[in-house]
């Protein structure tokens, strides 16, 4: 009873066609402080979205799409902004995943009881609530795929994949950035994939086949994105939040150097982020300060310091409105893989 | 030459009406973190707007006019949706009154070498460039204003009012603050007026009039705004930041509690503010907190946590759309006072 | 009962005298972040010390004394590393003089029912209580002390010297800033002063005396603290937290410059502060920007991102076993006004 | 020469042996704010410590040991202070490992031109500078490890203790965490393990051996840590910074419940952040909402907002003195797993 009223009003991801924010980033690119700011992040990302030697890596970090910011990612694949996305685990499994499985993540309170929350099976994300129930169901669902595939050593992106087929199969009506990212060959890499409702699945699906299994070998994940990296001519990367992917997006650069390609860095950069450089911490870190790295170029660099679901959609309603996505080529960099 | 390339392009006021922000805050009510505060801050405010019994008291701090609202405060005066206005001095004074001046700020760089800005007499807020020679001016024009005055102890507000009178009288074109609140009986609080370019022009005034001259009575502030909260049946605030505005205006309840009038905690509350509430300071606290003073009820109170020039727009453009302030009554709280 | 329950556990001020951080702060320079920009602020400030041609201003913002911060700050007055006060209302009426009439504050929780607490006449300040019954005598107090002052105008400074006097005849066993400053010539200035309990008390006591009354010429406190500025051969400022205080003694600068003097920029200046740079605000702004206001010297800066009540206890008490205090003269500037 | 010049004040760890904290934290506890949420986060550690039931877990993240608190881990370790690490690969690998083998970090300036850095190979953060000649040369160290390894998958526990192994024999003299773990039993698990200088040299080392090679299988690390937790009576962790490895050693219980055993939350819980839960991210989010999870028991928990340098050394310089640490047994959890 009780349980069921905290369950009730769910989220509704937002639709980024749905409005037209142009009108507000010109205005704010007249503006100052943070204003400003959003409007140069928007600016260089429509600058990516023109250039045609240009691969866009998203990066997602932050409980973004429980959120309901899952269909402005999905639509950003589904527009073609996007062409390979770094991700934490919680966003693409524990969240996306889990929608595309047919559960929803609900509006909650920030302030509340979390001893009751608990008793009640009510996992708290801040003010949302999950069905803790659902989210094992969603643990399973990834050990019955694992079960299902050949074993071996797989890369996050081969899994993910695999997970893809499997939406596709059984819940193709869905919304979901597996989903479109499948249909649309762009690869996701998780590179703390067992960090995850997916390394639930798989330590249960290892448990009962303890010796021939599926395994998920991070270094493979960084092999695959510096191949693409040395496959494509220019790169962008769009940060949301900081943490494992914004490090690993910045690494490939210097991957590519070890393998023995040329070096280029990063020509474009932009970050939504709340975290501040003063910790010396990786997440909020300036895009300067990558640059001694030899990471990312500085000509085109921006950072907006804003919680993510203020801005994302303003940004990417302004990306699509202009519609410089419309006359782009798909980069299909799934294609690259056998596998 | 360089110091003309420098103050080159202005800070352009953003106009509110010129987009609407409606889908984007319903939408954003569905969603989570930020975006669904943001929500709860749009929907609290046109409830305020739309209560008849409600006086609705804004509090002003940062740099915000010199950031490019200067015209969406003059939007929510000109359109009534505030009653009275309680700021820092920077904000009235350098920044509104020095542009009715006929002064700009210009967009400038966040990084940049301070002490070549120092020799070209430019002064530097974050990536904002104002002509310090210009804000010279400024200060001479508050001088001037006092010269002209009966000799007697002000409030800020009844200085405030006669600085109104005065860009009335010469810049009756402009878009400001001041002007437009002269014009409609809004008054204007600086509870720290000299802790401006006021208080440049006022030392100015009373060095050359050292026996007999203008003063401020910060004491008069207070009563004079307590008996405001007096003669309102409800009260709303609109906060902008923390700092001296957000304390005294929180304060006045309590004010009016010693001056033995019925106590009212202000019914609604809201707030734009990026300050945390675990430095223990004023500016961060929150609302709840603010209840056990007595001087906020919590049915009505929701903080947003963002730089104010990324979210304000949309919630004054969101209301302007909404129209609740169309069948409002102006309160003209300036006639209180015979001064 | 519930309410003595909830007021049991009294906040005790800390005693930099107690422990040596001399070895921590050694340490800290050699290592990175904040730590290392902690050791600077140290550095700078025992330059400070060493400089017998610099007055030393000390900004105060946010709940530093009701946080067990009191004894620091009386002892940094006591053994002469402070010549000047700046600070809210808060700190020195709310929070020193509240105690100096023997209340105290009350260890509390951050999470609480604040309804209960406003049933309770309990104030709260993130984790600490305060009986606001207590509160109420501490405004009356002040309204006392002005009852008994020829009724004329007054600045902050001059009011408070009062306030010292009072302490000093009713409660001269107590450790109090007010009364370290009061018999060591320290002036301590409030630019805000009525936004605080001295508010409450000032406009009881103007509401019973209408026509002839005390009054708070802020104005006044610029130009006797621009007078300090002109008869100081050099400046530092040490900064807690931002607010009116930093903007105040920073704009010092520039109104001797109004005023006819030659202009000397801060030589030294040090603050401790959690606020961004990011939002445009003035408590988070750099001190190098404030050199392109010509306030601020940029040879002698630092600031440390911390909330105050962690590292000021280390700074101050490196200082006092340190003993560059011990050489120095007392400046006394108090001495300048003869009132 | 220039080269030479930046990369010559090296970064040196603090000895929290050379001072007693314990009269500060003592002290704190009588404060408020961070203050005395520090006193609470050391008082809860050494509870932890007093109960011979706890295995203690400490996550990493964030650039700790590059800023000097390498002694701190290591000491940690060294006294007995700690059961099991999970950290971000930059601190195990690219700093901890990287001085292992000779090198060290610089102190540098945040301020400064990365451009100019890029081309002396002068890698930056913050405030820090990193040969970045000698960060290659770590790369292949770890490469040469992989080289002379049976070739399989291994979980990133295995592949440090061969680190720890190879640290042993050729730089057995070092201060150094990962020896300091070998040589006591203590596993160290890094979950996204290809994220780091150990990523470089493993790609490295794979493309060289395409076939047959070393594969780190991400799952097992799930599995391992569960082990270790379903081994434990009771589990505290103690968390500096967020990230992967807070939410890796959170999902434990999960895990433990998933793979059938009986479910304990962790009894213990500290973190030092300054991470915000207004973002809704991980990293900041409370550790009452991870009690909904079914994860953290909220009567021991407590963060502290600061930045790590600023307090680590003194909670750690406290225990240390207090000696909790001296009647606790070796938990050795290396030893349940056969390699």
């Amino acid at each position: 009873m009780e349980r069921r009223s905290l369950l009730r009003e769910t989220i509704e991801h937002i639709d980024i066609r749905s409005f037209d924010a142009r009108p507000i980033i010109d205005a704010y690119g007249k503006m100052a402080f943070q204003a400003r700011n959003l409007h140069k992040v928007s600016h260089i990302f429509n600058k990516m979205l023109h250039d045609e030697s240009c691969s866009i890596i998203l990066t997602l970090a932050g409980s973004l799409l429980s959120a309901g910011l899952k269909g402005v990612v999905a639509d950003m694949i589904r527009y073609n902004m996007v062409d390979v996305v770094v991700s934490t685990g919680a966003i693409i499994v524990d969240q996306d995943f889990f929608e595309a499985l047919g559960y929803r993540h609900y509006r909650g309170d920030s302030i509340v009881d979390d001893h009751r929350l608990r008793e009640l099976h009510i996992d708290r994300i801040y003010d949302t609530y999950i069905d803790e129930d659902e989210l094992r169901e969603c643990d399973l669902a990834v050990a019955k795929i694992a079960d299902g595939l050949p074993k071996r050593s797989y890369s996050s992106r081969e899994f993910i994949k695999e997970m893809g087929a499997f939406v596709q199969k059984h819940y193709p009506e869905g919304n979901s950035v597996i989903l479109e990212a499948y249909q649309n060959d762009i690869p996701i890499f998780v590179p703390a994939f067992s960090d995850s409702s997916a390394g639930f699945g798989l330590i249960f699906h290892q448990q009962r086949n303890p010796d021939l299994h599926v395994a998920i070998d991070s270094v493979r994940d960084l092999r695959e994105l510096t191949e693409i990296k040395a496959a494509s001519q220019q790169t962008g990367i769009f940060m949301i939040g900081g943490g494992v992917p914004k490090n690993f997006a910045q690494d490939v650069v210097v991957a590519a150097d070890i393998l023995g390609n040329e070096q280029r860095m990063h020509k474009y950069a932009v970050q939504i982020t709340v975290a501040d450089e003063r910790d010396g911490g990786l997440s909020g870190s300036t895009l300067r300060e990558a640059c001694s790295w030899g990471k990312v170029d500085t000509a085109f660099e921006q950072m907006v310091w804003s919680e993510a679901t203020l801005v994302l959609p303003l940004i990417i309603s302004d990306a699509y409105h202009r519609g410089s996505w419309k006359g782009r080529s798909r980069k299909r960099h799934q294609k690259l893989f056998s596998a």
